[in-house]
C-alpha cells in the first residue's frame, strides 16, 4: 500500500474520483502479472492497479461538460487504475451512470455484468436454444447462466476444479444451469449431459482458450457460433480445419469496452435494462473484494 | 487405370453420366493420400477418385424426376469418382445445369468458380475495398482475384513459391491483382505492399492454414472477417488471443457444397451471373486436365 499527493490542480477536462468499489478480475491479475500490459495497452511499473470500479465525482476540473459533483462513473478504458481510494481521471475515458442506479458493488462489477448481456443478446437466441461456455463458475460465467435463466435458454454450463465440482453444480443449477460439466476430455463423446438436450448449442462462449476451448467448439451444432471473450489460460483457443471447413463453424472474439465505445447510443438502454434485473434481484454478480 | 462391368440396369433414382471433363485439384489429391478420407466421408479403398467433373446423362434409371437424356450435370456431394469415363450416379447427387451454359472444362471446374464468387458475395464489400488472399495462384485464387478485379475491390494476393514469384505476380497483376506479395514473415511488419493501400483489407481469404493463416489475418481491419475455405497445408488456422479479444476479428468456415444444398433456390441465378461472366471471357479458371 502506497500513498501518493493528490495534483493540487486538475488539468483540463480532468475530474477527481471518490473509488467506491473496484473487484479484482481475472485481466488485474493478467496486467499485473505481465508488469503493465493489457491487449494493446501498457502502463510502465510502477502503477497504480485496478482496471474496474465505481467512483464518484467529488472535483470537476476546467473544461468538463458532462459530468458533475455526486454523478457516478464507471471506467470506460482500462488501465485507470481503480485500487485506491482518490483518483484523478479525464471525462473522456468515463462512463456517466445514473446516480443510484444500482447497488454500488454491481456498478463496480458493470463490465462483467454488460459482458454477459451483450453475450447472449447479440447471438439472436430464441427459447429453449442451447448455450454452452467454459468458466462457468467465473463471473461472467454465472452472470451468463443467470441470463440464460431469465431468457428460457438451456446453459451447459463447463467448470474446471474436480475437487469442488458437486458444490459448484449444484450452486450453477440453482442459478439456472441446465447442465453442468466437467472441462475434460471430449464433451461431445462423454454425451451423458449432451445429448439429453433437444438440438446442439448454437453459442458456444470461451473464455479460457487452449484445449479448453475446443469442447463446446465441438459441441456445437454446424454453423453454429463461438465467441471469445477471454484467455484465462494464456493460450489462444485452436480449431481444427475440418471444424472450420465441414462443421462451418464462426468464431469471433468479443471485447466489452470497444462494444461501449462504438455504441454510446445504445447504453442508455441497455444500462437501464440491466439495472432492472439487478434491481429486482434477478441478475447478481458476486463481489470478489 | 482400371476397367470395371457396367450394371446391365440402373437402381430406382440412378443415372449412367458420360464424363466430358473432371480435373485434378487439392481435395483429390487429400483424398487418394489418406486412403479415401475427405472431411467426413469416408470411401473405402478401391475406389474411383475425382470429386469434381461435368458429365451428359446418357441413361435414366426408374423413378428419375428431374433428369433426361443429354442434360449435363456436375456432382453435388463429394466422392462421385469422376476420374472414368461412364459413371451411374443417384439422381438426388447431381446438379442439372443448363446444357452448354458455358464450356465443358468450366463447368467441371464449377466448384472452384461458385466458391470463388460465394466468397466475395457474402462479404458484404464495396468498390475499393482490399481483400487478401492466400494461394492466390491457386484455382479458387486466380477466380478470386479475377472477381475481385471486376467488382473494382482490391486485391492483395500472396503466393508462396520464391522461386518464380517474379513470374507469378506478373500474372496475377495481369488478372486484375492490385499487389502481389511473399507469403513469408509478417505481412504487417513488411509494410511495402499493404501501406499503400488507402484501407486495411476488411476480408482475408484462406486456404493454406497454419502459418501461412496468420499473415492475412494480421494484416486485416480490425472486426474484419477471415474466411478459411481450404487447408492445404493440412494444418489449422490459428489465431492469437489479442487477435479475439483485442483486434476482435471473425473468422468462419466456408464449404460450397453445403451452401449449393443450403441454397437450392438461389443457385439458377447464380449459375447464369457465373455462366455471362465465363461466356463473355471475364472469369477464366486454369483447366488441369
Amino acid at each position: 500500500m502506497a500513498t501518493e499527493p493528490l495534483p493540487v490542480e486538475l488539468e483540463w477536462g480532468e475530474v477527481l474520483l471518490s473509488i467506491r468499489a473496484a473487484p479484482i478480475n481475472p485481466a488485474d491479475i493478467y496486467t499485473v502479472q505481465t508488469g503493465g500490459m493489457y491487449g494493446t495497452d501498457h502502463v510502465a511499473p510502477p502503477f497504480v492497479a485496478g482496471h474496474d470500479g465505481v467512483g464518484v465525482v467529488v472535483k470537476v476540473g476546467p473544461g468538463v461538460k458532462g459530468l458533475a459533483e455526486n454523478d457516478w462513473v464507471v471506467p470506460m478504458k482500462p488501465n485507470l487504475g481503480t485500487w485506491r481510494s482518490l483518483a484523478v481521471a479525464k471525462e473522456k475515458d468515463l462512463l456517466r451512470l445514473p446516480a443510484d442506479i444500482m447497488p454500488v458493488e454491481q456498478c463496480a462489477m458493470l463490465r462483467e455484468i454488460l459482458t454477459a448481456y451483450r453475450l447472449l443478446e447479440d447471438a439472436n437466441l430464441k427459447p429453449g436454444d442451447a448455450v454452452i461456455l467454459n468458466a462457468a463458475n467465473s463471473t461472467v460465467g454465472q452472470l451468463v447462466v443467470q441470463l440464460c435463466h431469465l431468457l428460457r435458454l438451456r446453459a451447459i454450463a463447463v467448470v474446471s476444479g474436480e475437487s469442488d465440482f458437486e458444490k459448484t453444480a449444484l450452486w450453477l443449477r440453482a442459478l439456472g444451469a441446465a447442465e453442468v460439466l466437467l472441462d475434460r476430455g471430449s464433451l461431445k463423446a462423454s454425451g451423458g449431459g449432451l445429448v439429453k438436450f433437444y438440438s446442439k448449442p448454437c453459442l458456444g462462449l470461451d473464455a479460457v482458450g487452449g484445449a479448453s476451448a475446443q469442447r463446446p467448439s465441438e459441441a456445437l451444432a454446424d454453423g453454429a457460433q463461438l465467441v471469445v471473450y477471454g484467455a484465462m489460460s494464456g493460450k489462444a483457443a485452436q480449431f481444427s480445419w475440418h471444424q472450420w471447413v465441414f462443421q462451418g463453424i464462426q468464431v469471433k472474439g468479443f471485447n466489452v469496452r470497444r462494444w461501449m465505445k462504438d455504441s454510446k447510443k445504445k447504453l442508455p438502454a441497455m444500462l437501464e435494462s440491466v439495472a432492472k434485473l439487478v434491481n429486482a434481484g434477478k441478475l447478481q454478480a458476486t463481489f470478489t473484494e
